[in-house]
């Protein structure tokens, strides 16, 4: 067991790696009287093609939200009310890269963290469970297919990325589901759960020796000594766009816009992908925030409404950018977009007071968050798996200097790499 | 005019007095486009009892709400119109010691603000308009009286307090209402109103030296030279409750409970109020927030529900707390409140670690605050007008210690202080 103290933000955090390969984080919360509790393996949607001890697997997409689903359920019925049963609030996602499975409660910590192992740990699948699955699912899906907002979201990716599973639905596809068999469940199972994949990380007021000799116990009691090794391959994705403009028609009332800057990922280190990360964040909010000229400018225009909104993502194998508005002229708002990335090219935009306003801000929401054991857990494990250190935060976003945002924002918003999805009313 | 920079947050504020009284405090933040303003008096619903220049008035309950209403309504129409014309928003509202009128604007911000002077400054107020006007009131004090929350809140009120106008709603009664004419109007206007009793707070990217020699000229041309003696005369009120126990019947679906404890104001200075205004919210938190054992045990066992909060109120003349929550037990609820005052008053419950996560949460949400120019003029004018400064804040929450937390939570929920209030539907 090690522990590292973060002094300046008086956090502890003890950490553990057992003998089959699982690392364990405890977040040590004096006084608090909720417990919360991840369980992640790495892997996610965009796991579909992989290497184990030298055998090439290729799985169905939406694999990894399948096997989440199906995990609560086992010969004797739905986990969740067990959970329930333990006085605790159990959940579960899946994201690009990640399966995470939680719980929180203020009793019983000890029970409900074995039902938690037990339930990731111990599959159980049948082809009746699996079929009855696919109807589930796919209804998940025929809903989620009707919302305007998610047809140009997944639009968009779709003309940034040739082949790179992010343009995919999580959740699949109505074909690809029916494709999964109980078999495609036990191998992405046995390879990608395998303890030496996963991370647990435990938030709140424990009596933390004896919760890390447990929850040991239980791993050494598995008998797991064989450690596979897992390559994940993905497709060659080139740095390019795929398709410049597509304009869509759906029953909408008004016309929606999404516009979409490509950056394949070339960076080597974690911190490298972090100071992208907040760069950007900060560049947009000076760029396009509620503080700047532009942003009046763009309303007063009506180029855009209240409901514009922007986002940086920045991941292992892909990063962009997004912007989104209602808008009567599309055409209009790339042109002017267009012209402001090459106005704060020119201009000294980015300034030492402006990012220190970002930095405060950003600081104080991270500070606040440290209260909740939700957030720790969940952000952790995110920096954690990204190869980072959430409790390192600040100091990061304190080293980012205005040269950063402006490198980094007229690098990532290059309108070569520019994709724009307009989906309207019917004509 | 005088520069006072806070290094450690990185604000600057510069502040001007004017010959005739005026306060006016400029906010200077580099970079942003929004602009924001705010002129305020020290007048509001309590001020109904006052002597100027050693003559006595006696006002009907509700004038200052009344007076903030009117004072947008001129002769040639409702100067609402005219902000929106010049692209700010414009807004005024009444709390129990101040009336405070606002606009933003990203464009003529002089030309604005130029209207809000001339708005707050120039009454007009005829026979006809002051009748309109209680009709308007009245409609909405009636809309009010059927809300269960509202009724329940002041009902609380009245019976914490004997006399105090604070059990008094802001609007004032039908009756109060009735009896306004303007006369009253005009008196309350040149008392309170007058410039020696104002603060304006600007907040924005200004040229600060032009700024305040135009607000500075506008006052001087105003000619005002004698700057009246104001004296506010607050009714007598004993320090204990007026009634202990009361059950109402309403048309609701839920029993509803508010429970107050009344801590007459006997703290001399600002910084001993605000001492005891962030203790009580670290103390309250301790006891009641989400990561207390209590909050969950009245949470199993039924004695409150998600609705459950609490929140101290710490003003000049008075200072109480409130808890509320729906409850189908409120006899136990209160039983249960007397019993765990009692623990936490044995117990080492208030703890270095609990309260240096509070802390931390209420020092991120104030940094975090900091760049929105709203948050800063509302708050910098309230803390001003309670004889604080807002950007000092972060030392005196650093000051605060557990003993703090926990002898001003013991000392305010003080049993034999405490009322109940039970909101029943019809039997």
């Amino acid at each position: 067991m090690q522990l590292t103290e973060y002094r300046e933000i008086d956090e502890k955090v003890y950490s553990h790696k057992c003998t089959n390969g699982l690392e364990i984080f405890v977040i040590q919360k004096p006084g608090y009287s909720k417990k919360f509790a991840t369980y992640t393996t790495k892997y996610g949607s965009m796991d579909d093609l992989f290497m184990v001890d030298g055998r090439e697997h290729r799985v169905p997409d939406g694999i990894a939200h399948f096997l989440e689903h199906k995990m609560f359920e086992k010969e004797d019925g739905d986990v969740f009310n067990l959970f329930s049963k333990y006085g605790a609030n159990a959940n579960a996602f899946t994201s690009y890269d990640r399966t995470s499975y939680l719980f929180s409660t203020t009793e019983d910590f000890t029970k409900n963290l074995d039902l938690l192992m037990n339930m990731v740990e111990k599959p159980y699948f049948t082809d009746e469970t699996v079929e009855r699955e696919v109807g589930i699912i796919n209804e998940e899906i025929k809903m989620y297919q009707d919302n305007p907002g998610y047809k140009l979201y997944f639009e968009t990716l779709n003309q940034m990325y040739h082949q790179l599973p992010v343009k995919t639905d999580i959740a699949g596809t109505l074909d690809s589901i029916s494709e999964i068999t109980k078999e495609h469940l036990f191998t992405c199972h046995s390879t990608f759960y395998h303890p030496s994949n996963m991370v647990m990380i435990l938030v709140g007021d424990f009596e933390v020796e004896s919760l890390i000799s447990h929850v040991d116990e239980h791993q050494n009691d598995r008998g797991i000594t064989h450690i596979p090794s897992i390559e994940r391959k993905l497709p060659e994705e080139p740095a390019e766009i795929a398709l410049k403009h597509k304009v869509l028609e759906m029953d909408v009332q008004d016309t929606k816009v999404m516009i979409g800057f490509k950056k394949l990922q070339t960076l080597a280190s974690a911190s490298e992908r972090l100071v992208r990360d907040l760069s950007m964040m900060f560049a947009l909010d000076m760029v396009f925030g509620e503080q700047s000229p532009y942003y009046y400018e763009l309303m007063d225009s009506g180029l855009i409404d209240d409901s514009f909104n922007f986002s940086h993502i920045e991941e292992i194998s892909f990063a962009h950018t997004l912007l989104t508005s209602t808008s009567d002229e599309p055409a209009k708002l790339k042109e002017r977009l267009t012209e402001i990335i090459k106005e704060v090219k020119k201009d000294e935009f980015f300034t030492d007071e402006k990012l220190a306003n970002q930095k405060r801000e950003v600081l104080g929401d991270y500070l606040s968050s440290l209260n909740s054991p939700e957030y720790i857990a969940n952000q952790f494990t995110k920096y954690h798996l990204d190869g980072y250190d959430l409790y390192k935060l600040p100091e990061i976003i304190e080293s980012i200097t205005p040269d950063d945002a402006k490198k980094h924002f007229i690098d990532v918003m290059d309108p070569n790499n520019m994709v724009e999805c307009i989906l309207k009313p019917h004509g």
